[in-house]
């Protein structure tokens, strides 16, 4: 063991026990702490420190990561009468919605703590490795202090001062994975129909929704500027391809609620005088309520 | 001009004079024909012949592409009573349906016609680089006894002898694209609430999207297989995910139609006994109309 900074960890849950274990894994003294004991068993056997109690847990360095079911249980937590959040450094790494990051910074702050709010877009086997992505939140100088250490855990990237972006830019990769997703079951659903296996149909959506992604920069930059030209093509063309595809999904007894909606939220813009303008104009319907 | 095999191009809209332009620039002799004879002015300047009816046009070469607005004017075109297409080989690359593009090659194929369907995959100025990808169906040999001339056009991909499944692919990759898009216009918009630019907010989108793509050959072993073992989650977490992503959307006033759609469509498999397995499991659902 060398000079590593120690680190706790507050929430022994699937999640929290592979938390802990990456940290053991690097080297790091690993302090734990969680509801129902039992569950440090395992990461003691492999070197870990139980606390006895939240206090002395929260004590024992300068980084106490939680990582909870959610942020009421982080609350009751963190809010016994006997805790002293004075001085201590938390990283919250139980999920929630970008509301709840804010008022847990702002209730901790109160309280003297330093706070950083996280979302870990990974799996708890992936937990270690750089696939697993955890974004963070919160003041720069706190997540520059204590990057060496986070690295333990993976691809940890720093969004900005706002508590709430790291809850929003997991929300918006959620979105961005289940849309994948649903777009390439709606493709092998329908070339399902031709005969053709999902194992076939797959390297082709892979190489689409690559290429789309690609176009994602430069396409960012007509709704910075608010102007949307049509030069690769105008949302009416679009619509009418649209009406197409549903005509096509249902032909083939297809779901075609995904095709219809495209098209209902196109055709809104439609209505809205951008007929002739491009896609990204788009983002006009996906800001309305 | 060396040795390069002359090629026919019927219709000279937009994509059409791309088409033929290609040729051109590719070294084929080209012959064109349009009902409007002026849209071939240029293309004669730049070399090409202009046929004098559909019918020398389509005997001045071995393969005649027929690009035009849908498969009715096609029809109308292709259909005349002085036209001959004994002997023809024709590849359509107007847009159209998967039973037009069956329906199309019985009609031409009873009139003795060798007959290619086709789905372009680009916008005109596109067309001649490697970013234009065009899809092909129908008889391999056919295909491949074209192959070299069609590789003026972009990235030529030949898919199976089922007439239908140019339009197949060119719908289901339709859909992956404006599913991305979509995707990322959400998470645009709901990063916005918090004063990120769309510049900033991309390339994460990017990455997103692209990582996501890598997963979708390994799902679909899954959906060939007909088996959906819980490997990285269960269908019922996903769900109770969404769900806080739904309410996300709304508290910050963005429209939440697209998670809600991505709940509803969980929610049905899981009413349907399938929430302790794995997403690709939604196949299911997509496959129904
Ligand atoms: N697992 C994943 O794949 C995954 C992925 C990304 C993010 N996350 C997030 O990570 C967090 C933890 O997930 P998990 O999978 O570890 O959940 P889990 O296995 O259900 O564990 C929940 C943990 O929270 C503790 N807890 C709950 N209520 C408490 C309270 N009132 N006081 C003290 N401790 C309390 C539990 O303690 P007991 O052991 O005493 O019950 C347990 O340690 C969640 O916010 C989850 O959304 C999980
Ligand atoms: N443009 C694109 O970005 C794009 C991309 C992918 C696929 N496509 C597909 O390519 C096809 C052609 O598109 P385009 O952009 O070239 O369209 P366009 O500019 O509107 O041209 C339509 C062509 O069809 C001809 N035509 C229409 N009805 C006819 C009839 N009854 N008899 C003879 N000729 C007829 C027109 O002849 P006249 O000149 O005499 O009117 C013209 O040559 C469409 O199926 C389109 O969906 C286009």
């Amino acid at each position: 063991m060398d000079n590593k900074a120690p680190v706790t960890v507050i929430g022994l849950g699937l999640m929290g026990q592979a938390l802990a274990g990456a940290f053991l894994k690097a080297g790091h003294p690993t302090i734990v702490w969680n509801r129902t004991a039992a569950k440090a068993d395992q990461l003691v056997a492999e070197g870990a420190r139980l606390a006895s109690a939240v206090g002395d847990a929260l004590q024992a360095s300068s980084l106490t990561i939680v990582c909870v079911t959610d942020y009421q249980a982080m609350r009751e937590l963190l809010g016994a009468s006997d805790i002293d959040l004075n001085g201590t450094m938390l990283l919250n790494l139980t999920s929630g919605n970008s509301a709840q990051a804010r008022e847990a910074a702002r209730w901790t702050e109160q309280r003297g703590a330093r706070y950083l709010d996280g979302a870990i877009m990974a799996i708890p086997p992936a937990i270690g490795t750089a696939e697993a992505v955890i974004l963070h939140s919160g003041p720069q100088s706190d997540f520059e202090a204590h990057k060496s250490t986070l690295d333990a855990l993976g691809t940890v990237t720093y969004l900005g001062a706002d508590h709430g972006l790291a809850s929003l830019y997991d929300g918006a990769g959620l979105t961005m994975m289940w849309s994948v997703l649903n777009a390439w079951l709606h493709g092998t659903a329908m070339l399902r129909t031709a005969g053709v296996d999902a194992v076939t149909y797959a390297p082709f959506a892979r190489q689409i929704a690559a290429g789309v992604a690609e176009w994602l920069p430069g396409y960012a930059e007509q709704i910075d500027s608010g102007s949307f030209p049509a030069e690769v093509s105008a949302l009416e063309g679009d619509a009418r391809t649209m009406a197409h595809l549903i005509e096509e999904s249902e032909a083939l007894g297809v779901n075609a609620e995904l095709p219809k909606l495209i098209k209902a939220m196109a055709d809104r813009s439609i209505a809205a005088g951008h007929g002739a303008e491009q896609y990204p104009v788009l983002i006009e319907e996906f800001g309305k309520p």
